[in-house]
């Protein structure tokens, strides 16, 4: 077992938890059948490190996720033939990253971590979209923390130091769960304890993602079922 | 009904959803049989509101609660015996504050109200308490909101806009609970809806509050099942 052992379990959301590719080609399918679901699910997750990076630059002041999400929206939707949205659709599409549905194996694993373990977010995404996110799906966070309320999206260490700072804890009693490695490396930096979790699909089952394991983590899980076993749960 | 229906219930904490005085007389009752318990109780209450307002008027930079709760406590343990506590023991007494029990009838009404409402906490505690908090005692937040999160504290409007904000919401859509007037009053100015709770014993047993009905809340409830009640849940 890991020693210290964790007391804090912060939770990447995008691709971690929820399977944002899969969510929203469906949801996309469903209404707009002559839409590149796939492509535009891809175009609207690749316009968003470019966008958190004109917040982090200055070029825009603190800017929720939802609004960020709106402006790339606006940006490709003329490209897919959605061009012509009216304003109540696009905020209804807008929104279909509250509606994202979690990977099988996590609720029930949450339930199981839950007993040992505080569990909470560490999101990019903003407070209402992840309460809404949860409240839909019946993620059974203790706490929803996210990029803003610490005014700082990851990878700024503001926003590790900010999670064992929020239950008084030293960085090496939380633990980051993550599918992504730049994720997980900048918390290993803050001195957090890591966990990787294989998310092949997150792109979408014609581009598999490389899940191999890599030195640094703590843990390298399959799934959620797997971090529950690793951790005693 | 209310029109529009609210569709986020911001709940105060300390007073409203938990017995601070009783549960802090139990625990200190129990600690340390020489206290006084009952005028403990009061006395760290007591020095709550002029610890936030020295934070308010720039005295004191931003400080979370349970930081301003060890000051308070500090400064009156020697006059009710405890002067001599011990670092750790200090620290644990701080953090009574995470051990609050709910009054009896609120986890039953909130399971009840969850189904048809966003529940979050709008409490000047922070975060890492009201987590703590709630894991103990089962409340079911689909969100924890907090002074922490706004850099202010109730009855800053900041607040309960910043409610209204995270869930992008107008106003009239989300409803202050609370037990205090005060905080209702500066909810309203801001456009929420409130409902007012009795909770006679707040201050113990032997200093009964004045419940009465006043003119401005939208309900007036004896406990949080009449809420539930008259909220349709």
């Amino acid at each position: 077992m890991l020693e210290p052992t964790p007391q804090v379990l912060a939770f990447d959301v995008f691709g971690t938890v929820v399977d944002w590719h899969g969510s929203i080609v469906r949801e996309v399918r469903a209404a707009y059948p002559q839409v590149d679901a796939d492509g535009f699910a891809l175009a609207w997750r690749e316009g968003y490190r470019p966008a958190m990076a004109r917040v982090a630059r200055g070029e825009l002041g603190w800017t929720r996720i939802d609004d960020l999400h709106r402006l790339i929206l606006d940006d490709i939707a003329p490209r897919f033939g959605l061009g012509d949205l009216g304003e109540d659709e696009r905020a209804h599409l807008n929104r279909v990253w509250h509606r994202l549905d979690p990977w099988p194996d996590v609720v029930a694993a949450l339930h199981r971590l839950r007993t040992r373990f505080t569990l909470c977010t560490l999101s990019n995404g903003n407070i209402g979209l992840l309460a809404d996110m949860a409240k839909r799906a019946g993620l059974p966070w203790d706490c929803i923390l996210s990029a803003e309320v610490f005014r700082a999206y990851k990878p700024d260490p503001a926003t590790y130091l900010g999670v064992a700072s929020t239950f008084d804890l030293q960085p090496s009693r939380v633990m980051l769960v993550a599918a992504h490695h730049d994720d997980l490396e900048g918390a290993r930096a803050c001195g957090l304890r890591t966990a990787y979790i294989e998310r092949p699909l997150e792109f979408g089952a014609a581009r598999p993602k490389d899940v191999s394991p890599r030195a640094g983590n703590d843990l390298h899980c399959r799934d959620f079922a797997e971090l529950a076993d690793k951790l005693g749960a």
